[in-house]
């Protein structure tokens, strides 16, 4: 298992080669990769010279007890200003920042603190780069999550029937969560009644389930900070034909995405294998989305799952595939499991049957 | 009321005198408030030319039904790039964007994808004023909001016994909140025992609770798309007297706080109000945070309750008055209720008695 503070040895190292004396950190989920602090506000300055956390009144006490070996600092005026005043401080030269998570309002304010001293260099997915490749122990937190998720989505299955509305399986669903140790759902759980089921992200409202209907459940859970996100479609009866043509056809081309998962492979062609499938049935336009994610502290990170996409998997990526049909009138259906990238195999880390379910 | 299709008025005009053709939108509060979308992703371009909705194809069914009078566009490609495209198109010459809103990265993308044609005019917080003047409609909707989470405080209250565990409080709330038709929780419930109380942002745990406890309970519920927020502190058997003199001492500073919420007041002078009592105590040194926020469709919203804030409250205004007193050995106390100020009096939203409890 990688320490925080391997963590930020890699960091450092891979800056030395970028040439960048300090690297601004602003995420939280980076910030907690490599201190442990889990604090919601703050910013982390990473360099050889030392790491130092700049945050406010409210995450002193925190930081002091999760961030160890890293300086603590309280925050004087606004927050940029006191990071700027930070770099300025410690004479730093080139520093890195990551464009896609600074703000144009605080670049201003950084700039402004630091002083013409310092050359602010884009330094983008440094630490995500890092995040793809999960170590032994991130895989086996991302199990349980992943577990997790598998079993409550079997209870909320067990609640469907008519009457019941969407609000009522969602809270269950996030009770229940809370209740096994989750600290709470990885996205706003989705749970989606009849035609509802056509929004890819539905939210719960009072809609009541009534027979001969479909039911998405898409949910994740937040345990010990990694999340899992899973999918299942439900009939409520019978299913018509075009229902079982269209479950049929979703259903093949997740199996082939997963079989397109390898050490190696281009995301790009993972997200073709399933698009293919689709295409086959001539549903392949009612494919509204990307194939999947990758998940790990965040819901969405790296790598993207999409048309196009040529990074390769590598060891250690764990990412969702979950192709799905939408149409306005009907409903849609939507199949996602979570998989991981070991260097001679493919795990799939969610454990739930992906038949379809009539009840 | 104001309809989204009065605010959308509204904005335009006020871009008029500030000679901006276009305004671009980014975040999902602002979207909402113009136009009802409720999508988790997209952009928005509001110009006398009309208004154009951006977003991907997971929202656009959802869109459609939505965001009525409204151009809605399939992103091609990222989305910046096609909103630097849609803006290009419509021959925009100045663009007004919020630099707090928009990252660097983001705005390089724009500026490519709409070309030389485009000016960049800095447009802080066009929205966000709109939204601190909450009309009878908003308010009507924050005040259940605020009766709901004083209801889930009391609820919460109940339960506390020695054994229960932090985690399985803020598993009830949530649950409870949810079926009385919450969307979810406004922010993640704080539900701290002991030394934890001193972390004013803590996150429930398996930390269970043991007589001669401090209980910090901080709750709010999204209800209507509005957010409400309230804060109570609780002593499980006899409060010792250094505890009483703090509780007394954060009551007072809050009450003095709440007094001094008037039409045309400096926000801070109300945060003065609070310290000043604080102050009196020699405790405004455990007075980490501010004293307040601005509350609606966001949980922290202008106009912000702290040191040195100019800004004058206004009719529809609503803020949160939340001072509280922290110490890593002992635990925290907190008191926190929302607020409207309405032209001739201050109307407390959130109903839930304010004297110690000792259970």
């Amino acid at each position: 298992m990688k320490t925080p503070f391997e963590r930020l040895r890699n960091l450092i190292a891979d800056l030395a080669h970028a040439k960048i004396d300090a690297l601004l950190i602003t995420s939280p989920a980076n910030w907690y990769y490599l201190t442990g602090f889990t604090g919601e506000s703050g910013a982390l300055v990473v360099s050889r010279k030392g790491t130092s956390l700049i945050t406010d009144g409210r995450f002193m006490v925190q930081g002091r007890a999760e961030a160890s070996g890293v300086r603590i600092l309280q925050q004087q005026g606004s927050l940029f200003e006191s990071v700027g005043q930070c770099l300025k401080d410690s004479h730093s030269n080139r520093v890195g920042f990551d464009p896609s998570q600074v703000t144009v309002g605080q670049l201003q304010s950084l700039r402004k603190a630091a002083g013409p001293g310092v050359r602010w260099i884009l330094a983008l997915g440094k630490v995500e780069s890092l995040r793809m490749r999960k170590d032994a122990a991130e895989l086996a937190q991302m199990r349980q999550a992943a577990i997790l998720a598998g079993e409550l989505v079997q209870q909320a299955i067990r609640l469907l029937k008519p009457g019941i509305r969407e609000l009522d399986v969602g809270a269950e669903i996030e009770y229940q969560m809370r209740k096994k140790g989750a600290s709470g759902p990885a996205f706003a759980t989705i749970v989606a009644f009849g035609k509802r089921a056509a929004l890819p992200h539905a939210r719960p409202t009072a809609k009541r389930l009534r027979k001969n209907e479909l039911v998405v459940l898409d949910l994740g859970v937040i345990l010990g900070h990694y999340c899992s996100d899973i999918t299942r479609t439900v009939y409520l009866g019978r299913a018509p034909k075009h229902i079982r043509t269209w479950y049929q056809a979703v259903l093949e081309a997740q199996t082939a995405a997963i079989a397109a998962v390898k050490n190696g492979a281009a995301c790009g062609d993972v997200d073709r294998a399933a698009r293919q499938v689709l295409a086959g049935y001539r549903l392949d336009h009612l494919f509204v989305h990307s194939t999947g994610h990758g998940l790990g502290l965040e819901v969405h990170e790296d790598p993207r799952v999409a048309r196009g996409q040529k990074k390769r998997l590598e060891p250690g990526n764990v990412i969702t595939i979950e192709p799905g049909v939408y149409s306005a009138g009907i409903g849609g259906i939507r199949i996602e499991d979570d998989v991981a990238v070991h260097a001679d195999h493919t795990e799939v880390l969610t454990r739930s049957p992906r038949d379809l379910i009539e009840i």
